[in-house]
């Protein structure tokens, strides 16, 4: 198979990951002969020092004319100062926007070996294995107007919270098809009881469930999530929210498996050209020192190999080849407590002897 | 002393966990001599069912009259399909904006009995000690537009997130306030790499903070957060946010100590008249059974007493009280495993009899 994959390494960490994982989609290819071809998009506080915007025309070609794209993560206390257009974040969201990547799945899976990790107790989270399905391209993050007002003669500010009928049709729809092929539960989380984008949100959930029979769908009020997901988490199969909720909440249940370092993510479009990134940032504070958990990154890989490339096979080989490591006890400092561990590049070196 | 003291039972346990709490504070009355006089209100579903509107008029004039309001809890299923005017919840958001209770106090701490009754492990949350300060008349659940629109030639609705720069400064200082008397450090938790009132928000607490020198400012994205509250509890003391922030935050923070059932809140206003709540709900699904958790409202009742009648004695008794009760094993059926639990009456009896 010949497949171009664009990569915006990003910023930080992202730079390490994202170059250990394309050692590892090497090893893949040549193991099982494909070819790969990795053309690489500035993105980000890289793009911005670089080319003056945080996403450069060049990246989305780029992008545009790939069959997948691999991000690493991007932002950094270098450019917090920065006026808002000139954010990594921008980038970030830039790129959503211009691929529509309209629904954000981060699956939520415990791992045997982390099992004690966590801060939650094993009993709560043995056997948890539920997916959060974001709405990543509407809401607060790309309402008009998001500026400072004049209020009542007073400075002031205003973000707005919008949605159209179609925009939360589609990740719904998304929402009930994964739920088809799983545990066949959904659960739409808003807060119907003061929004109204919630309670259109949940007039159209239940549309949508009116086809799929053999799919149950629960509302769950957004306060109540966030505690049913540290009491609860073994109760969800899909969680479907939009953008704002579903990034509290999809961070908050990354804490169930212990380590950020873990958690993969892919970001579908509409065009059938999708975004596969870490669920954890550019943690400035170690990069560069190459300890970071390259573990994310490579899942998020996987992701792609399954999802956009249906190379169920080859994701397996590398999800297990992942599992086999971490059960032999090699770890990277963020889940090492102290103990010896290993490094981004050793770890990815585990994985490459394995595949 | 004497005291008028506004009764607002609303729905489902609301009622009965007010009900006792009421005979808490007669024992109060009666040991230290103090008059209360106790004037009942209706609100939420109750009021809808009575008069036809979820905060009538009258409601709002016995408050005003009153030296503090204590609040059960409002909402239910027979209410949820009526349109939102006539929805329970209004009548708990009216009176927050009638009264001006633009400061939400949640304490949230452990408690050494029930160390093993939460989903986080022992060694986690041993010892936490914070407060979440929560904007309650502002941002999104008030913000015009709220609305069905169109957009784009479809049904769409929209929300509207809007600050005013008094409305964050007051906040604020009330934080900065709560932490100079505390551990001296206030964690500013917003969104503002991607919300122009986050970005309001975090030059407004680097102003205030300017007046506290001795108090520390750490600002904290929303979402990151959401896994600090899991994963690192203790590093807390005062956390202040924005409205719906506040709203998902508090209550993921609330399952640390293990029971919604235990946790108290104030909600304080710029007048003097404050209101007194506990942080749970009206759970229809054992309203009625008398087995409802009265410990949250018995403590928010300890906090009228300490905050708006300056009774820190009393307030004292009532806790020490509370917590005796508390280890003797003597439990309501929330806390009690399925093991032998009592009353919502009999615990109320159990706290009556130490003061
Ligand atoms: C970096 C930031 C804008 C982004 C978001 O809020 O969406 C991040 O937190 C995420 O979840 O991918
Ligand atoms: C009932 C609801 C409107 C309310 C809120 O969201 O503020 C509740 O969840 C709370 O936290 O007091």
């Amino acid at each position: 198979m010949e497949k171009t994959i664009a990569l915006l390494p990003g910023d930080g960490i992202g730079k390490e990951v994202l170059k250990v994982t394309v050692d590892v989609l090497k090893a893949i290819e040549e193991h099982f002969h494909h070819q790969f071809q990795f053309q690489y998009g500035l993105i980000g506080g890289d793009a911005i020092d670089q080319t003056g915007t945080p996403l450069p025309d060049e990246t989305v070609e780029i992008c545009k004319n790939a069959d997948a794209v691999l991000l690493g993560a991007v932002g950094g206390p270098k450019w917090d100062s920065n006026p808002p257009a000139l954010r990594p974040e921008k980038g970030l969201l830039g790129i959503r926007k211009q691929l529509d990547l309209y629904a954000n799945l981060r699956p939520i899976i415990t791992f045997q070996s982390l099992l004690d990790e966590s801060a939650l107790k094993r009993e709560y989270i043995d056997g948890v294995d539920f997916i959060v399905v974001r709405e990543l391209t509407g809401g607060l993050y790309f309402g008009e107007p998001s500026e400072r007002i004049t209020k009542d003669g007073e400075e002031g500010a205003v973000d707005t919270l919008i949605y159209k009928r179609s925009e939360i049709k589609r990740i719904i729809v998304s929402a009930f098809e994964m739920a088809s092929k799983r545990r066949k539960h959904v659960t739409s989380v808003d807060k119907a009881n003061v929004l109204e984008t919630s309670r259109l949100w949940r007039e159209i959930a239940e549309e949508v469930a009116k086809d799929y029979p053999d799919v149950t769908l629960e509302h769950m009020l957004v306060d109540n999530a966030a505690m049913q997901l540290i009491n609860a988490p073994k109760r969800f199969d899909v969680i479907v929210t939009e953008n704002m909720f579903g990034d509290i909440l999809s961070d908050e249940a990354s804490m169930i498996t212990g380590s950020l370092g873990m958690l993969p993510s892919a970001s579908l479009s509409s065009t059938g050209l999708h975004l596969y990134e870490p669920v954890h940032g550019s943690a400035p504070d170690i990069a560069g020192q190459n300890i970071a958990n390259p573990t994310a990154m490579i899942l998020s890989a996987a992701m792609m190999l399954r999802h956009s490339f249906d190379l169920e096979n080859e994701a397996k080989v590398l999800e297990d080849a992942v599992n086999q490591v971490l059960q032999s006890g090699k770890r990277t400092a963020d889940l090492a407590k102290g103990g010896p561990s290993i490094s981004t590049e050793q770890l990815a070196e585990e994985i490459k002897a394995i595949i």
